[in-house]
């Protein structure tokens, strides 16, 4: 079986219902997390995800909400005695922070990790792919296609992390069945979507719209909304094939 | 109103009810937090505390589950625009991880944080008092006395962090109204708790007794325990005013 499991939707600050960026791909046995928010581990649990079939990590960019959660993860992979190499695809200076926070709590992983360069093509199993893009936001950041084998099939999903309305995005997520977007403002919000390098519900459809994507999935919603009718219309206007993630929500893909 | 709110009380790795360690301490408008685990901010949220109100987080040592939650609330003061100045008191080497962090983000607080060694004495507005000792852990590890004057009494709260039995701990949390200590295991895992530098159910309440204190609150347990009549028993066997702490207690003072 195949399924994306949205962990966590929220943007920046959680709210009790929306916890920070973070996403799982199951292949049945093979795991790969899309950002790992605080909370990420927990969120794991309640979807009954083992941390010790996690293969690879892949971080958009290195704001708190996407990655702190990798630290923690990290410990209890270790207190689990994880002895499979695990691999983390992200910005440079992931590397730093997670060797630091090693060495201060004088912790030393029970497996080896691996860091790869978001821009490399990377294949688990010959099953999934996974290749980042640059994306528009206020820091180096990426997001990623990913690409899933199954029998004759080649599914293909596109997941942004944060991102402003970006031509890369478009280019990288053409005709993809899933798109998971970044759509933290409402259009009412639009000033503070361009001050901090986000895309509102309506620059997220419109994407999806120009990439000719299948399906649109919205997420990293800012917390101040409670409306998801108001949020789903914006979209739907758009594109209608707009649908919104919450946390804990599962698609099941094959 | 004074209130021990007990945010976190698992150990190492979170169980869906036993998240990483935290507990805070409510005067009023002035707010106190002991460590700050993963999901310190989202416990925060449930007791309805702002984290624009702590004035202090008094870190014990700096293994993940004590402190990583700090980073994600750190980004969360700065985004609700938080002015007034942090106090965090903790380990030399915590200052790094938090410097790092800001860095590699490109972030920067809206307030400044002033870094304390965890054995000076501080005064906050002449209500709570905070000192730290050391503690007998596996790295460098305080304890914390807290002193909260409330009209002419004086109520006095020991909250050890991680520890094995320890002498230290007996001297500094002398005749205190509420001992919160470190009750990771059962006696059937001894072993393990001597290995780890953790205290047995049994430690705690030997130390409770020894050092003469009101009552006992046992914290850091560790996920595998479910049977929490068991986790008692073993204490009340030895001490009689012990009480087991879970996730989202509290206790009134005053």
């Amino acid at each position: 079986m195949i399924r994306i499991v949205f962990l966590g939707t929220g943007a920046g600050s959680p709210s009790l219902s929306r916890w920070a960026l973070s996403t799982a791909i199951v292949y049945d046995s093979l795991i790969g997390l899309l950002d790992c928010g605080e909370g990420c581990q927990i969120r794991l649990q309640q979807r009954g995800i083992s941390p010790l079939k996690i293969r690879f990590v892949a971080v958009t960019h290195l704001h708190g909400d996407h990655v702190i959660g990798l630290l923690p993860l990290l410990q209890t992979m270790t207190l689990f005695n994880r002895k499979d190499m695990l691999e983390i695809i992200g910005p440079k200076d992931l590397k730093d922070l997670v060797e630091l926070f090693m060495k201060i709590s004088r912790h030393k992983t029970s497996f080896n990790i691996i860091y790869k360069d978001p821009l490399e093509k990377i294949s688990y199993n010959d099953k999934i792919f996974i290749k980042g893009f640059e994306t528009c936001h206020t820091i180096e950041s990426y997001g990623y296609l990913i690409e899933i084998k199954y029998k004759k099939d080649l599914f293909k999903i596109c997941f942004t992390g944060d991102t402003g309305p970006c031509e890369n995005v478009v280019m990288n997520c053409k005709d993809v069945d899933i798109l998971i977007h970044d759509a933290t403002f409402l259009s009412e919000h639009r000033d503070e979507a361009s001050a901090s390098g986000h895309s509102t519900v309506e620059d997220a459809a419109k994407t999806a719209l120009e990439a000719n994507v299948k399906k649109l999935y919205l997420t990293h919603i800012s917390s101040r909304y409670n409306d998801e009718k108001k949020i789903l219309g914006e979209a739907k206007k758009v594109f209608k094939e707009s649908y919104l993630a919450n946390d804990l929500d599962e698609i099941i893909i094959f």
